[in-house]
């Protein structure tokens, strides 16, 4: 059996309690002798600056380049709102994204049957949503220089940030979407705003060259970001793939999260390229949600989207497909028997803790 | 009476047709000695680039210098998917924006009670929603230079968009914000992306100086762009005016604006800075929907965006407040006794036409 080098790195806030249930969960797999791990832990954003004024070490970077996995939990807080800019927690994320090269994004918005209610909308227009937003992670106006401050001679400020896209990087994160619409609804949607942005004229043609190259036997449309976002609330199941940019990828899958009504539940996978070599993709697995500083350590918080993150981690790094399906469908088991955390219990119906939520999948396994 | 030079631009697809029923209300107006208006009309959009390979010609940018209100239809339509990227149907409007400095763009995003049922989302998430994206329109990455594609040595391409804003950009848009918001229910959250984009620190940084110093009586709160939009999905109602960036401002009022169950039903104004002397501003009104080429020439288009817009301009640019609430009383008039247009009437039910909603709300007032 292969060990599997994983490193957690659970973050500020909420991250270290849904960090814990992970835990749970690989023990039950190790103890069972259905898949073995080295696990190390590390420490990201604030908490890491409290440590060492870094949001994430070379230490924890070096462990990170070398894991086979990264599970990643959340980071931020106000506590750390005036720490200088390059040291923000989010900076440690946005380093992990950039130096491990985890251009592909993966974010599933999949709307639990158990939980259509809970949604804002209404339930004939969520119930059995299954969408992919696919988001080009390590471009874009992310990364892009200049990204900086300037003071003009007047005393007043100019910023600027720089949206950069490559025809290679355009390339490579609309393969990954074409190649998973194939073991889906074969339809890839591709956003941007070519009307406005030459990124996104570039983006188009890009796509539609590689479509027609590679791909012509899936579906291809193209839609504008904006017009995206809308039809995402007007009737989401139109869509099975879709895959845009860094900035449109970080709004539209918040918007998808947020239809699915259960923001505590969506798990998400970044990937690096394929080692040309070994056929190993660095990876990082997070939670859609935030670190939610208001309900740290009070055992409110949801660890399904982390849980379902490891999920992804089995599935996507370490092949183990039979052990994903297990989880998913402990999951699943736990939501039919009416399982409930705070933030998607109905309202005055009777919720269970954190560590409460992660025993009851568990022993569901 | 003062007479008011009014410019109309209908544009492409429906926008030809929404706007002959304003001009039904405009008649109506001049025809009772309420309002005088000297009128003149232009191309924009695929129509002029048609009529003279330009989306919009000099003599008509020198009408809309020219006049107190620009009402603008709608451009663009797959039949001018092709022609060069500096005379597509949009580069008409961007061209208005910014050539009569339109900077603030206001787009009330309100849920009329008779036609809640109509939104994706659960009645009483939207019930009564009255919120105003105040958008900034003549910087950020619609503008910024440089705008570009290049080819590489290699034969790869390299896109470029730049997002710029100065201090002074800022401060202007948010001042309306903190304006409009005290004639409502006094509070503004301000959308950007501090922890990702410099434009977004100095965007905070600035709306939180300019608070301090001459708005400190309206609440101000920060929210980062991909959350408000999560946000403006879950509850809406939280919201009174949301002040944001060009590019996020797209976005968010497409969403909001959805929520609303009625795109057909929104419109827009978009204001110049106060002329130092006349105290006269620039404007141009607009739908928020687009040219919607599928329904052109059907009769199936609702005009009420376009009237309502009319009837912004009657606020804001011809200080006819009266008329303006007449305007929208005969609106809500109509709506209210059950004549709706194919977008908004249930499945099923009787629809009028493009003309007959025009006629109606014209009896009404
Ligand atoms: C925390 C932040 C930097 C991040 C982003 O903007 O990408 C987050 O919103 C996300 O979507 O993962
Ligand atoms: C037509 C297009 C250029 C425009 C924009 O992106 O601003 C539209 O989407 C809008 O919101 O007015």
């Amino acid at each position: 059996m292969a060990t599997h080098k994983l490193l957690l790195l659970p973050g500020d806030g909420i991250g270290p309690e849904v960090m814990a249930q992970v835990e749970t969960v690989v023990s039950w797999f190790e103890k069972r002798g259905l898949a073995g791990f080295a696990i190390e832990k590390g420490l990201v954003g604030g908490c890491a600056y409290d440590a060492h004024k870094q949001a994430i070490s070379e230490g924890d970077m070096k462990l990170a380049q070398d894991a086979d996995a990264v599970l990643f939990g959340a980071v931020g807080g106000p506590k750390w709102a005036d720490v200088p800019y390059q040291h923000r927690p989010e900076a440690g994320l946005l380093r992990l994204r950039k130096d491990l090269g985890l251009f592909a994004n993966l974010r599933p918005a999949i709307c639990y049957p158990a939980l259509a209610s809970a949604s804002s909308l209404k339930p004939e227009v969520v119930e059995g949503l299954d969408i992919l937003i696919v988001r080009e992670l390590t471009g874009g106006v992310y990364f892009g220089e200049p990204k900086e401050i300037v003071t003009l001679e007047d005393g007043s400020k100019r910023g600027v940030d720089t949206q950069v896209y490559t025809t290679p990087e355009i390339d490579r994160i609309c393969r990954v979407a074409f190649e998973l619409a194939r073991t889906r609804r074969n339809k890839v949607s591709s956003a941007e705003k070519h009307n406005v942005m030459k990124t996104g004229v570039l983006w188009k043609q890009t796509v539609t060259a590689l479509h027609a190259k590679d791909y012509a036997d899936v579906e291809l449309e193209h839609v504008l970001a904006d017009n995206c976002a809308m039809q995402l609330v007007r009737w989401p199941k139109q869509y099975d793939v879709i895959v845009t940019d860094n900035l449109f990828g970080d709004i539209l899958s918040d918007v998808a999260a947020m239809l699915t009504g259960s923001l505590g539940m969506l798990p998400s996978a970044s990937l690096g390229a394929e080692d040309a070599v070994t056929g190993k993709r660095k990876a990082l697995y997070e939670p859609v949600h935030g670190s939610a500083p208001d309900i740290a350590g009070k055992g409110l918080a949801n660890p399904i989207a982390m849980i379902g993150s490891f999920a992804m981690a089995l599935r996507y790094s370490f092949g183990a497909i039979e052990a994903a399906d297990r989880l998913e469908g402990a999951i699943a088991d736990v939501l039919g028997s009416g399982t409930r955390t705070k933030d998607i219990a109905a309202p005055g119906t009777n919720a269970v803790s954190t560590s409460e939520m992660g025993a009851a999948i568990v022993k569901a396994l």
